[in-house]
């Protein structure tokens, strides 16, 4: 039997056929407005970009368009269901671009799961986008694919699966660390989930000063002993020393142990109480399993947990990518980047943090809501100096 | 020197940023809000599109979507000036899908010029479309590319520059004859240019009822003798008896002996006066090319032309596939068309033609204006009736 809200999303897709419409930004109602839109005065700018391709950006709407590309092989909580059933969401995350950033999006659905004819299809259709979003693409295969588009292509790509939810967990992060006087450096960070969000947040939070960081994922926790049984990703969190290795026969609870921050990109309600009265004082709890977080926040609450973030609306503190995103894109594409680098998603990140000012910071406050119309503009220009920045150091 | 047009057109496309957005169809400002139309809501569509493929068409904007995608291969009269010079044409047809016919159009410029990388490359992308207008492909490969994606797709594939002009050739044939009261079937047909639209045109002639058909390229008039030298489609046009082989050594003058009708799509100032008064009385002279027809209209009235029609808004009788395409694909795409077949195009062709009454009918009105609001839903109705009978047969 379908729910309330399964009920009102049905009604919502189906009255609009949908979601996302595509309009001219131009009149086209006399044979003039033809003429300069079209057939024949559109040779000008078909020629000054035949000689110049940059001049894409002056004369087309490539400067402002995003691809939101998926395979459908990990979509939201719902696995892979392929590329067509897919849609509802790409159309969603095309929408939310433009609603909350202005940046035009279009949802490109693959009938392909091959990582290579992935690529390939990418780079084919590149031409009339500023930017790629990689969307809900499985791991381990994601990384490889958005590291290829990365090299190969001249546009900025960016697997949000990956990187959104690591920026707003590094925002996060790093209000909690103002709210608590604690230093990112000094905290000791257990990490439940190493898929492609789980080791994103690891790379961002090591890149951005964090020391120590453990992880746990399926079959138990992360150690080099066991390393013959990893996909390619959680090899390299290991290889890179993104995260640390502990002694054999470490127990997912002892990880608790002194710990700072419980990052959960995982399943819901594998984290106890006693688990959480392990921890240091005023321990960090991000527990972001959909639809049920790895601990539920009285839980956690009751047993110490000094700020508690989760994925949903419901509770403070949602870890919610579309304060990421939106932005982000927004900055590289005026800054004509050509790669969101780490640098720039850090600077995202504390973009987001800066929002909130330090005397409104509280346990319940530490990540601004997602409708706080200040979150677009503080990622965008950190994004973008950012960029700058780095276009001039090459 | 730029002239005023293409200023104006600079202007216009630099202004605006290009010509196309993506807009969210559905609120996206509350909790609430995101919730039916975002995560977690949207795993309902998700799910019944996973269960049924068809739901795709209910729930999200498929069914209205078409794909505008070339390879930059043979853009309007510039050539091949690939696929970011491309960009601009294909955003002006992606707008006047929407202006004209209320169908979501969006821009595909491959980086390929490929036939095989073109074709696996448009499949992949498919299943978020529900049609796919191929724009500006050099033939012959345009012909392959569009058979095979016929064959391999299940939703509607039309290049526009092989049937567009032929349909609404096709349409000022019709009305000719209504007007001089000549039947399809006596009429003997000159055709200069055998690329794309030439081919088309002769194919949907030939299957309307018009029995003779000889045609002339760049060199030379076409004739059996000369097979081995011709590409696969104007090889296919002898092979398939759509046109017939003169003698060895006709010189394209004497083509125009006792024809009723000459069809140009190639290049400016070819056909003199003398040719037009070899021709049965009332000829009909379609010079199409562009900017220059194939004989200025006021030579062929001196020389005894009864109907001239141009690929030109500044002279009567436009020939101009936006009479076509935007009814086509809305009639396919309401009657959930699998394919746009031969018949489909026929019937577009006779709703373009029954916009005018046969007492308004003279010979600078034979063709409706592309401002006619009576055209599309003519077309639509047209194409979207014979697709119904043609699933019936099934």
């Amino acid at each position: 039997m379908l729910n309330q809200l399964s009920k009102k999303s049905l009604k919502l897709h189906k009255q609009n056929k949908g979601k996302i419409e595509v309009n001219s930004k131009v009149p086209l109602d006399s044979i003039d407005a033809l003429s300069w839109a079209y057939s024949p005065g559109v040779a000008a700018p078909c020629k000054a970009i035949e000689e110049n391709h940059e001049a894409a950006y002056d004369y087309t709407a490539k400067g402002n368009m995003v691809a939101v590309v998926t395979d459908g092989s990990a979509v939201l909580g719902l696995g892979n269901i392929g590329p067509r059933a897919a849609m509802p969401v790409m159309e969603g995350k095309s929408a939310l671009f433009k609603e909350f950033a202005g940046v035009d999006a279009f949802p490109i659905c693959l009938n392909t799961q091959d990582p290579e004819e992935i690529i390939d299809t990418i780079k084919n259709i590149a031409p009339g986008f500023g930017g790629i979003n990689l969307e809900d693409i499985a791991s381990p295969q994601c990384v490889e694919i958005e590291n290829r588009l990365k090299d190969e292509l001249d546009i900025p790509v960016f697997h949000d699966d990956q990187h959104g939810t690591a920026i707003v967990t590094l925002a996060a992060l790093i209000n909690s660390c103002k709210l608590t006087g604690k230093k990112l450096k000094d905290l000791k960070v257990v990490l439940s989930g190493t898929g492609a969000a789980g080791a994103s947040i690891a790379r961002i939070l090591k890149a951005s000063g964090v020391r120590s960081i453990v992880a746990n994922k399926k079959d138990g926790v992360v150690t080099k002993s066991k390393i013959a049984s990893y996909d390619s990703v959680v090899t390299a969190l290991l290889e890179d020393k993104i995260i640390d290795s502990p002694e054999d026969n470490t127990t997912f609870e002892s990880l608790f142990d002194h710990a700072d921050v419980f990052v959960g990109v995982s399943v819901g309600d594998i984290v106890t109480k006693e688990m959480i009265q392990r921890m240091n004082s005023k321990p960090f709890i991000f527990a972001m399993a959909n639809p049920d977080p790895e601990i539920k926040p009285a839980v956690a609450l009751e047993a110490g947990a000094h700020v508690i973030g989760t994925g949903r609306s419901d509770y403070p503190n949602q870890i919610n990518n579309v304060l990421a995103f939106p932005g982000i894109f927004k900055g590289a594409l005026e800054a004509r980047a050509s790669n969101i680098t780490e640098n720039m998603k850090i600077a995202a990140a504390k973009g987001i943090a800066n929002v909130i000012h330090d005397k409104d910071l509280s346990p319940d406050y530490i990540i601004p809501s997602p409708f706080d119309n200040r979150v677009v503009d503080a990622v965008k220009e950190a994004v973008r100096e950012q960029a700058k920045g780095e276009k001039l150091e090459l």
